[in-house]
């Protein structure tokens, strides 16, 4: 694989002036690294979890989403090996604390697999959204791609719905594993920010770069926290 | 998905006059469904042996297989489809004999787990091969794709050899689990070949369509048993 590949290979892939400064690549090539093990580590966990499933046809679904997050974890390793980085070097940081967002998230059944699914994936993909809007226009496309979701939350939003329409206790013990998803995350993702100085620079900004004080950071966070209640809601769980 | 798709939507979807008779209909409605299980429980197999590997990078490479093996699965999912049928009724019998082979060989470590997706995989795909000879163009063109390796086997050969120069020990061991893993085949075959009468009678012919005899099906297990001898012999392991 090339370390850089030119413009008139593919316009998407150029790499911008930016790079030539080394905090900002050192940034992007972390964020980057964070999303491929973030992908690879669904892949995982999905796999893992379409083992609960009820039928076939549940497993299949799982294991399209699985595939899904695996496509996208061989796109974002080849950016990051574009860029002049190694891909698993770039990862590993990220290793211990995602895997360890998992242990502690572990589901105990089907319904919880599903719920972690998609609060755990959309959580993830606000982020990264958030984050994509202080890079540079190519990084920002293939996060942008990486996070598309092909209609499974509805799979999920229609089987868990059902699933509370057949029992309502269901709808509590769910609405407390989403509320447990939720400190989880935020608590890797800050244990993450306080280690990766760059990637923290990257969302603070420099002399050269816009980025976000304390308040946007506070906004931001607000509203993640938004977008998480609206998605409990759209499964029927109390926020 | 509609049941039926013209030959203008995509020449390799047509549905030729074959399919017509209903025995042969149902025998290929068999054939796809069997493979589908199949891939779909090599996902399964490759996702959950992936667990073992020693790097990140092995694990990926797993994966990657992994996500092959369900790609391949919807496409011979949408095809069940279109000839009418539904895919998860077609799957329903392999369940349980592909099940029962993937419990009756799990692998105990990672080098098993990389000799059972080479030697399984290409036992799979040469018996597929085989049978692809006796169903129309469409069908065939399908699962010959759906066998197609893209240089995964190299990364199992290399690891496998490496193992095995690192410690002599190791090879006997493999040898041994090869050839287990080949009889668990067989002995599950078999019983698939006892079950599915619609199946067999595609392989024995009929008046207006060529077949088997004994004789024929004798010769291609010897065929089978060569092409395995010959993955044992690339991957430095006496068959």
């Amino acid at each position: 694989m090339d370390p850089v590949v030119g413009p008139q290979a593919d316009p998407s892939l150029d790499i911008p002036l930016a790079f030539s400064d080394p905090t900002y690549l050192a940034a992007v090539v972390d964020l980057l690294g964070a999303i491929a093990y973030g992908e690879m580590s669904a892949f995982e966990r999905l796999a893992e979890d379409a083992k609960m499933a009820p039928a076939l046809e549940d497993k299949v679904e799982l294991a399209a989403m699985a595939s899904r997050e695996f496509g996208h974890f061989g796109a974002l390793r080849d950016r990051i090996a574009e860029l002049g980085a190694d891909p698993f070097e770039a990862m590993q940081p990220f290793q211990k604390p995602i895997d360890d967002f998992h242990v502690h998230t572990a589901p105990r059944d089907w319904l919880e697999g599903l719920v972690k699914a998609y609060v755990g994936d959309g959580l993830a993909a606000d982020f990264y959204r958030e984050v994509a809007a202080f890079v540079d226009a190519g990084t920002r496309d293939l996060i942008i791609d990486s996070l598309e979701d092909s209609g499974q939350a509805e799979f999920v939003v229609d089987r868990v719905r059902k699933a509370i329409d057949a029992d309502h206790r269901v709808g509590g013990r769910l609405a407390l594993w989403g509320r447990r998803l939720m400190g989880e995350a935020l608590s890797q993702a800050q244990r993450v920010a306080a280690e990766r100085d760059a990637l923290s620079a990257l969302l603070s900004g420099g002399v050269d770069r816009p980025g976000m004080d304390l308040a946007a950071i506070g906004r931001m966070f607000t509203r993640l926290t938004e977008n998480h209640n609206k998605r409990m809601d759209t499964l029927g769980l109390a926020p």
